[in-house]
């Protein structure tokens, strides 16, 4: 099975393309640019540099949030767009959950954190475990049957303060690497409210990877949990600026109204 | 500290650009086409794509071997023709060390493997460990000082077969994660000598990443572990196939005149 994958969900724009069990390319950046200078660009010199012939691809995987809102949109759209061209459904994999996968193999908490601004963030909760059942160490058996490391997800993604999220981290009372852009965005705030040890991860694994959203897509696709493309829309998680000031303004205008005052609306 | 890091040290071809905490760009491939036909295309792309002015790079990683001796040579000529050309150190990364790296976090023994032909695998055996001496779960103190994860090597990189590695891994008897293009190459041989439970690592992080030759090279260059460029080689672990069969032609000759016979040689 044939997955490209997409993430747009952050400051880093990133594009791969894996067969089954190989990572054929990824091309990835965390640069000012925008996504719409990036994005395409990266998907034409990845298709070019492996001669992808696009007909081929089996299952589009993209971040469906949350993240940045204009992020998330430009992704969805080149999903979408290439979804219908080619006729094939999306895997709409949940941002949190691809960030953590970049700590494959990690039992520790795993906490990804994204800048969500206003002092929150988008987290999740997340271990790895090697599934149970497995033989045990040092059986006389000839060989012993594969075990396979899965994510456990032990707090789904959301949106949360950062006093919030170190109450959480500190009741599971567990050893946590934190990964993301919410690291450098918040790491000072939350820094005098953790009580557990502490890691950060380092640069080769700490931002959105289209690769990790092509595993899980991969996962989504054999579990039948596909999207058509048509139907697909990025999960926000929260309203935008735009509608939460809109909203704001409405409620200051309803509480005039109360007050016995006819605001001067502007339109 | 800017990184320019490169891996041509197996079938992967890939750059990465890091920068402190940051990996602002990476580009892998893992396609048929030879590494003198992708590496500086991909640089080339990578470089315009962040508009990277190669006189800001501080240090060149380079994936020093073992590995392919064709992409060894590629990568050492590429990382040694950047080095003279800008003036900077090179940071020699053992190309097995940096596989491991991918699985950042894991306290399960890592076991990359490469494909080394003949029933041999470069390999090595590795961990994480979160430093000791942090603070403990649950104090009371305000805040926790950092633990960072460390990777401890086990077994220093090295060429083996696949009997010997199954016995030093049996002899450790932990639960154990494979990676590298020995997997493919070498399990079906591998699996009916295990006796530990083991997974195999997915697609995402299975391969060389220069990612993770970055983030060591960083390591190496704190630590003062640079090398000229002028002086750089790359790290073989074995004689090459073409050494191989003279040293074999040789022997084979001396035999001959043991027993009194004059070889004909061949020009």
């Amino acid at each position: 099975m044939k997955i490209l994958a997409l993430d747009t969900s952050g400051l880093v724009a990133g594009v791969a393309l894996a067969e089954d069990d190989t990572l054929i390319a990824e091309y990835t950046t965390d640069y000012k640019k925008t996504h719409s200078q990036t994005l395409l660009p990266m998907l034409d010199a990845l298709k070019k540099m492996v001669e992808l012939d696009l007909r081929t691809v089996d299952v589009i995987g993209v971040a469906a949030g949350p993240g940045s809102f204009t992020g998330l949109r430009i992704g969805a759209a080149t999903a979408k767009g290439l979804g219908l061209a080619l006729g094939v459904k999306l895997a709409a994999v949940p941002t949190v959950n691809a960030l953590a996968y970049n700590l494959y193999g990690c039992e520790k908490l795993i906490c990804p954190m994204m800048d969500a601004r206003r002092g929150q963030v988008y987290t999740g909760l997340y271990t790895f475990e090697m599934r149970s059942g497995a033989a045990e160490a040092g059986s006389e058996a000839a060989g012993t049957p594969e075990s396979p490391m899965e994510m456990r997800i032990l707090m789904k993604q959301c949106a949360m303060s950062v006093q919030r999220l170190a109450d959480e981290v500190n009741r599971l009372g567990r050893e946590t690497v934190f990964l993301g852009d919410g690291v450098p965005a918040c790491m000072e705030a939350l820094r005098p409210l953790l009580r557990v040890p502490y890691a950060l991860a380092p640069s080769s694994c700490n931002r959105q990877r289209a690769a990790a959203v092509a595993v899980l897509a991969g996962f989504m696709a054999k579990q039948g949990r596909l999207t058509e493309a048509d139907d697909f829309s990025p999960e926000y998680l929260r309203v935008s600026q735009a509608e939460r000031e809109r909203m704001e303004a409405d409620e200051a205008q309803r509480e005039l109204m109360r007050a016995g005052i006819t605001p001067h609306r502007k339109e």
